[in-house]
């Protein structure tokens, strides 16, 4: 269990101070921004992590990521984000001192299109990211507020986040994202393109007899081309019911 | 009910009939050269054929493909099928005036690769396609007989048949293609590549907690780039037990 400060003096106005029923991490959270959903719980548990790697999350928002990576992997070296949008930023470093991380977790501010200026080349055995699922101009009506920027692909597009992954990461790194999967083909070519070959993929179906609404998939830098599709992640049960699985996620 | 002739005089030395559980069709198959799997009745079942459409199987083997996809759209213009070894083909036409249908479905006989010279361009409304799975060397022995052909790529690989399947395509024309999701990768990079724009996906998993072994894909000449990834296909509930979905494909 982390060892809490107080987290009352660094919670600011509109904010909430969310469990992660993990280890005792807590997170703070703006209602008016974003809050973490599935997305980031499902990606945390698709990452694998070793023993001293260095990890970097591109896009990490309030930390939700290297805070649940955090959270399953301690003997990890260290784990870091990227984020653009400097109050947010700024609430994951409130979120990651409340904890009594700020040994371990360190967020940096910057646009992922300069990542390689801001880390250097081939730093990290492990990329996460996710990313903004919907392009510029998908039905957008205000690309200056915060939930514009973590949806949409205003500040850096999928052919940046996957062109600069690859270059962050050490010859045969590991790359973790969570995605749409109508945008698949893009995905795939994307990281073909630029080498960061698609290796593990897991799609997200709410119900069983559902359209999947979400991807999973993890790239090696420089692997080969050969991809292993693992069993579909079911969600709910039922109405309101997680799957085991899905449960076991959460609170296991 | 198709009229049947009288199989029994079509049917050769190391050949059977098998029953096709559907409009009263019935195939010859050569056991020691190769029979249809679930991979056949899969496509068969996620293919779409509108009326007075002209449909082409490329690489067709015994005729299954022609054969189930008339049996669940009569209203088509025609069946058609290409197939290179020269002794299935004869067979698959034996199969076809064995069950009075010489008249809606033609197999010719060519190679994948020369299929533009052999129908020309922008024939087709729909192409199907179960193409060998593994590459030419695939840990394979011999490549002359009829299961190294059908099973790995000797006489065609997956680029010629995905560049002769758009060329062959309208404009708008629909492919169907059953594939393993080891090389999806490689498919998905290849339709791009040509624009036969992958539409529709569907995983086939044996069970509901096993990987992926099959997987079904749609493309369209000229689409635009949106996936839809359709819920699992989950092929048994327990040992020997199809699912409901499965066992109407076969019996439905």
């Amino acid at each position: 269990m982390v060892n809490h400060k107080n987290f009352n003096q660094l919670i600011k106005e509109n904010e909430r101070l969310d469990d992660l029923q993990r280890e005792g991490l807590q997170i703070i959270q703006n209602p008016k921004w974003f809050c973490f959903g599935m997305d980031a719980v499902l990606l945390s548990a698709f990452a694998n992590v070793k023993e001293d790697q260095r990890c970097l999350d591109l896009g990490c928002g309030n930390g939700i990521i290297p805070l649940l990576l955090y959270g399953r992997y301690k003997e990890a070296k260290s784990f870091e984000g990227l984020e653009i949008q400097k109050d947010v930023a700024q609430m994951a470093r409130r979120s990651i001192e409340g904890n009594g991380l700020s040994d371990k977790i360190k967020i940096h501010d910057g646009n992922i299109k300069n990542a390689i200026e801001i880390f250097g080349s081939a730093k990290f055995d492990v990329i996460t990211s996710n990313p903004p699922y919907l392009t510029e101009n998908h039905g957008l009506q205000n690309t200056t507020n915060h939930k514009a920027i973590a949806r949409h692909e205003i500040e850096c597009n999928l052919d940046d986040l996957i062109y600069n992954a690859t270059k962050l990461l050490k010859p045969g790194g590991h790359f973790f994202m969570v995605h749409r999967p109508f945008r698949l083909t893009e995905i795939i070519q994307t990281m073909s393109k630029y080498k960061l070959e698609p290796k593990r993929m897991r799609l997200i179906y709410p119900y069983v007899d559902k359209e999947a609404n979400m991807v999973l998939i993890e790239g090696v830098r420089g692997g080969n081309t050969r991809l292993l599709v693992q069993p579909p992640l079911i969600v709910y049960k039922e109405e309101n019911v997680y799957t085991k699985e899905v449960y076991e996620m959460y609170y296991n």
